[in-house]
C-alpha cells in the first residue's frame, strides 16, 4: 500500500494556488517547493504508474483539473529513453522522483536553428521549470545508463491535450503533436472502502 | 472504447457550477438537467466501474474535487443489493443509467423512530434528490430482481471520505461510518497515446 495521500495533498495544494488567481511567476514559485518536498519521499507513487516500457518512455496521468488550469504526470524513462526537443505552451515544473535526468534547453538562433544551451543534470529530489516566459524548449532524457528514472511533472494546463511543437534542431522547422497519456486509469486518491459498507 | 468525453465534459460542468459560488438550491438545479442527459446515453462507463459484486453493492468512485467540493460515483447493485438506512450531510443527485432504483425516504416521528415515507420508483433516465435541506435520511435499491442496476451520483461533497451515519428504523439510532470507495485507479478522462510520442 502506498502513501497515496502525500499525491492527494499536493493535487489540493496545487488546485488552491492555481484556482487561486496569481500570476503564472507566483503560481510557479508557490508550487515548486510543494513539488521538491512531493519528489523527497519515494513512498507514494503506486506501482501502475512507475512502469516502463521497453519501446519509449512512458507518461502516465496522475490528475489533471476538469477545467485544464493544470496537470499532474508522471514520466517513467527507461535506459537510453527521452524526448524529442518540443514546447509545452504552458508553464511546467519537473520534479525528479527516482534516479536522475538530463535536461537541454534550446535557443532559436540568427540563421532560425535550434541551439543547445548546457547538459543540465536534474538529481534526485531536484525541480525544474519551463514555460514561455522563462525558455520552452527543451528535451529531456534519463540521466542514467541502466536504471529507470522517474520524474513528477506539473504543468498550467491539461497537457496530453495542448496541441504544441517537436523541433528538428538544424532547421528550427517545427511539427503539431498532442502527447496524449499513456493510461486509460488514474490513482483514486482517496480512501478506499473499509470494512463498513453503505 | 467508450465516449469518457461525456464524462469528462459532465465534470467540467460540475466544476464550473460548484465553483459558481452559488447556494446549493441553484447548484442542484443547474446540475440536475446535466446529469439527466449524462445518463439518457448509455455508451460512456467503462467495463471497470460497471461491475457488479456478489457480496455487496459497489460505489466505484469516477472523480473527486481535489478540495471536496463535489464527487461523482457508480454505483453498481446486484440483484437484491441495497443500502442500509444512511444520510449524507451534503446534497446528493442520483441519476439511473441502467435498470432501475427504488428509492424510501425516512422521517422523524414522534418516538424517535424513522417512518418510511412511500417507496418511489427510479427508472433508468431519471434524476432524484437529497440533502440536508430536502430530507437526506433514505435507502435505496435495485429495482431488477434478475439483473444489476446502476446509478451515477453526484455529491457536493468527497462522498466516500465524509463521516456519516446508518440508522436502525424501529429505533432511530445512528451509527456513525465513513463509505469509502470500491475502486484503485478511477478513469483517466482525457485522451490517451496517440500514434505519436513526445
Ligand atoms: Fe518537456
Ligand atoms: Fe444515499
Ligand atoms: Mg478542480
Amino acid at each position: 500500500m502506498t502513501n497515496i495521500s502525500r499525491l492527494a495533498n499536493f493535487v489540493a495544494d496545487a488546485a488552491r494556488i492555481v484556482e487561486s488567481g496569481s500570476g503564472e511567476a507566483a503560481i510557479v514559485a508557490e508550487l515548486s517547493p510543494k513539488l521538491k518536498a512531493l519528489v523527497s519521499v519515494d513512498d507514494w507513487l503506486p506501482a501502475a504508474y512507475a512502469v516502463a516500457d521497453g519501446k519509449a518512455y512512458q507518461q502516465h496521468l496522475l490528475y489533471a483539473d476538469p477545467l485544464d488550469r493544470f496537470s499532474v504526470v508522471s514520466f517513467v524513462w527507461g535506459p537510453g529513453q527521452g524526448t524529442p526537443i518540443h514546447d509545452h505552451r504552458v508553464w511546467g515544473l519537473v520534479g525528479v522522483l527516482r534516479g536522475e535526468e538530463i535536461s537541454v534547453s534550446y535557443a532559436r538562433s540568427g540563421d532560425g536553428s535550434l541551439e543547445a544551451g548546457p547538459a543540465e543534470r536534474l538529481p534526485q529530489g531536484s525541480v525544474g521549470a519551463v514555460s514561455p516566459d522563462i525558455g520552452d524548449i527543451h528535451a529531456i532524457s534519463n540521466g542514467l545508463p541502466d536504471r529507470s528514472s522517474i520524474s513528477i511533472h506539473v504543468y498550467g494546463g491539461n497537457i496530453g491535450t495542448i496541441r504544441r511543437s517537436i523541433f528538428d534542431a538544424r532547421t528550427g522547422s517545427a511539427r503539431d503533436f498532442i502527447s496524449g497519456y499513456s493510461n486509460e486509469a488514474v490513482p483514486n486518491l482517496w480512501l478506499r472502502r473499509q470494512a463498513e459498507t453503505a
